[in-house]
């Protein structure tokens, strides 16, 4: 089946492929009332652009975003927000080459196994394009969040890329904004620079890992038990393109912990409980506590590489494909807006989930 | 909000406390004519059951799988099947002394925070009892895989228990069902024997990390773009109590990997698309493609320790919390069938709703 | 496939045969901190249950009710609410005559259509005693919405019975607890007793129609344009076994209107906006406007009668039907509480739904 | 909350309202490999496209539909499918002195108390324009059908015009497209004709009754017992804008009925079961049977009148509303390819839902 919808009350379904004339998402259930615009949406949309750097693809879309409906006199009024984006510098002819070959850690195949014919042109559905319209849906979402969640403050940079990881000592979230490569660790991002350039020279790519922080979250969100917010997060950054790994809080590295080690000790705050530690990441039992929101995810390397690679043609005949084009040697750069897209997405359908069952607020005090 | 049902076209709805009278999985969406039993079922949960050596939680309960509905004459009929499990050891008594305060690492406050109000029998809803109810339901799956993809294998096992973990090298199979840790690794299990005991001894715990590989799973099966097998994988696992992280195949090892090492490169076998690696773990673009299923999920170390961590009480006092009772030493070891029902749950869904969507059996041929 | 499941925030999925050894609700999403018990759902179903007089079914079964989760020390604690019925007095014997034939008006030659084996005692799950099921689900609504909107109230009672209709002039809402047909028209309703006592003993069966009226409900509620309230309800309706039409306020009667007739004034009253007629029946747009929800379904004939009727076996032999057994002269009769049932849980779905997307309250104000 | 999609495999979801830029319908779960092109699905709009004839609106709308994605040379390719369709016709100006009014019978104060605030041009989103994309989808639907099911028919018509009913011994179905009312029966259409112009000429409307009838339609499609075909038929068509009521087959007649009149009796016919009479309308418990479905419903009449009626303000001060503009005197007319549209959907999801849980076929053969 084919299933392009995500959450349960806010609800995005995204549409379009990487060479067709548009792509958008329709956002079903937003609250009523709030200001939007697309000038509202489009910085969003900015950060994620393509071709902005050398370190990411050199196709030129504007990525304008254009909202055809549930917005009337700058205020959503509840009902579905359509949200296209142009497609304008296609160039299917990059791709005729392969139309009848499968690149290697792609979608082609599968994709073919699956529907028996596909769009080859960039990867069609399959394409990183598509998480255009996740940060335009993840502008929606942050716009409704500002107003019912002042305090929410959701971060996203890059804690890794190929084997080399920030020094968390060093993160400055100042910093984040000051490099192409949306890292919080100057020293990192000046060796990221370095290595990057060599790996596109070589026509190769890295893999890279993304670390997003919500703050401020409200405790009490999460729908237990097969709608754990953990699980939730984890299906959303498992869906964005290239994903391999997601953990929250210490992550794997909990399974190294002790119980000792790994209880995060509670005390009683100014404004509430208070946490000496977070290794759970911000949720226990699948709800969130009211610490900070972790979110780490793995993206491996981009498939789309000038190196050669053995694969097959549709007729079984052996190739070698390179996959010429236009490409991000690492794609996990611009995952970083997606995430936190993602991460608003996922954090306001819950907010309203908990509105719905429990009504507003948190329930049980302390004190 | 509550939600308690997993799957699309397969679904499982999960009920029941820890130390309520039952629990159970209600099963929707299950295809009419498949032998299934109580018979068949049992050996799933008795996999799981506690109480079977030194190093799980000492509770005595029988798990006895009752189907109230939903089989008649010995064959599934296409609708719901309830199957409960009667709660018989409970010891309310054990709990009586935390029912005001808030276990570190466990989702006590959480749920409080959340509801206003809570079962603190046992963790309630929360505890890690409602796997029982998981593993049942992926009892009648795999009764229904049997007989729809016979070829196809579900095995897991524990390759890491606290720091320590197993040499692919060294894995068995046969190994697993050998040692109390599902351990492919002979060796591996007779450190973490000692290691455990003194755990247990400190009254402290420690983390685990498990592998769940499906072979034989037929290409094409993925709902794309939200409903992609991994990103359903990933719920799915995550869901699972004490569950920090979730990968795939090489998975946050990939993001040290550049894209020419990445690229599982294909070539043409006997019986179609041959993989020179699987760096992939069976899924690319969250459609299967034929090799083997690989993921795997980190188990923070159990929360329920002897020794003492500072908490809160409802009224917002320090207190020290010891939680005495009957636990695991490592939750992860029990997690290891657990991990299988989910896999065997997601597996089906995904295959019916591939058959939904393009009919019986693979669409796309090579060759 | 197999779909046992409706609501959306508050879901409840029923299970059980006609035969078996038990029939149930799973209720999800129910609020937390809400009093419950068995003691406030019982007097539900003892409305519904068969037996209590010559006009119905004389089976036995004293549809006791046992909640086996989500409640704890009398309250919801937000979790699943297992409600378990056992069956007591099933007699399979009755359905062995018939086990290979398919009785004309029943659900037996399309269950076996689909599924290719089915459960011929009593119906198996296509019975009316999964009603029973519905009934226990309505009993929690009610308990909720008697917190939520303590005005709200919600009635229903039988307006037709075979070609008998009542005449509202005469309604009389104290009359309906009264009589055997839960009928508001103490003239009509002897005028059924007749009628009915001459179908059962001539082996045959009339049909109905049932009126639900809520009072109370506040405006506001209702999904446009694919989760519209009365589409809601329409589908809540038809589901129930037997029911054959469903109408909203004038219903069919509005195509014989002309549009000057059909438009419900609308003045300001002392609390808000006040109509002069009630045509919409409560709904406009899909959503509730605050005036009474009126909602008429229709109930064929019981199918099971004792007048042969012709039909085949499994075989493909003609054969003539004749249905022995314990069975409702006018099945309408008990689908009183059943439709009552469904209006309560469509409602509390539905303000749920509301308070997900727009919070606590109407949002727009008059005046 | 707002609640756009409709269908559990075959989704659909629309957005857009009567004045914006455009409307459209986002159509997902469609089968691979089915040829589609604008041209096939614009033919299907064309029927219901306004300003056809003298008895519908005059707003000129070529309701051109575009593929914005999903189809790969001429074919479907299982990714979801944008269909966009512009609004060039808008005079927003006709609305200016409503925008502060709420007209009788239609959804403007309903969605004011819901929202707290609306779109007042040409009633927003609760526009009956919102129907050209469920005509748009019903192309797609009946695109896939045409390959999978051939011999499968739907065929709409009016059978009552105010209170004038057509006279089923003079249905002919090549009637249906001669006359400007889709009505059968040549007698009946030149009486609604003269009725209709004077019911416009005198600022007036009426409802109507279209019944829907799909001939080959496979036995055993169905989701029982709360995604009952009948049920599912009954929330689509109750969705559609101006409907009050939905029967199925005898309907509310059956109420009138004995069990011996409604028994549609069975005998073994050339090709599998035959039916002496078909008051169940081709569904029995939820499930087809193989029988011409037969589905009917009424339409309000048109609440956009030129008679003065009363109403209050936004202010709550009295007004009269009359509501100028291009309006259909009798919008049960342009119902009719909306109802085949709805019928074509749910009978391909539900033949997707078979296919999902039964496998292709049906699965229990008589004989």
């Amino acid at each position: 089946m084919s299933f392009n919808t995500f959450g349960r009350v806010f609800r995005v379904t995204t549409w379009g492929e990487s060479h067709g004339p548009a792509l958008g998402a329709t956002v079903d259930g937003c609250p009523p009332g709030v200001a939007l615009s697309e000038a509202a949406i489009q910085p969003w949309l900015d950060r994620r652009r393509p071709g902005q750097s050398r370190y990411t693809t050199q196709r030129r879309e504007p990525d304008a975003v254009e909202i055809l409906s549930g917005v009337h006199e700058g205020r959503t009024t509840g009902t579905p927000i359509q949200l296209m984006i142009a497609n304008t510098d296609q160039r299917s002819k990059d791709y005729g080459a392969i139309a009848d070959s499968f690149r290697p850690g792609h979608a082609d195949l599968a994709y073919f196994q699956k529907y028996g014919l596909r769009d080859p042109r960039g990867g069609g559905r399959s394409s990183a394009r598509e998480t255009a319209a996740r940060v335009a849906a993840g502008g929606v979402a942050r716009a409704v969040l500002a107003e019912m969640v002042p305090e929410l403050q959701i971060t996203g940079y890059m804690v890794q890329m190929g084997a080399h990881r920030t020094d968390p000592a060093r993160h400055d979230e100042d910093e984040i904004a000051r490099n192409p490569f949306w890292c919080p660790d100057a020293q990192a991002a000046a060796a990221w620079a370095s290595e990057l350039d060599a790996m596109r020279k070589a026509g190769n790519s890295v893999g890279a890992v993304i670390e997003v922080v919500a703050r401020g979250v409200p405790a009490g969100l999460g729908a237990p038990v097969y709608g754990k917010l953990d699980a939730d997060l984890a299906a959303a950054m498992m869906s964005i393109n290239a994903v391999k790994g997601v953990e929250i809080g210490t992550g794997f590295g909990a399974a190294a912990l002790t119980g000792v080690e790994n209880a995060d000790e509670i005390s009683m705050g100014a404004e509430g409980p208070a946490y000496g530690s977070n290794h759970a990441g911000g949720v226990l039992g699948g709800i969130s506590t009211g610490q900070d929101l972790v979110v780490r995810f793995a993206v491996k390397p981009t498939s789309s590489i000038l190196t050669p690679r053995a694969s097959i043609t549709r007729a079984g005949a052996s190739v070698d494909v390179v996959t010429k084009g236009r490409h991000d040697p690492c794609v996990g750069i611009r995952a970083v807006p997606v995430g936190e897209a993602m991460m608003a997405c996922v954090l306001l359908d819950h907010l309203l989930l908990h509105r719905a069952q429990c009504g507003e607020g948190v329930r049980g005090r302390i004190g």
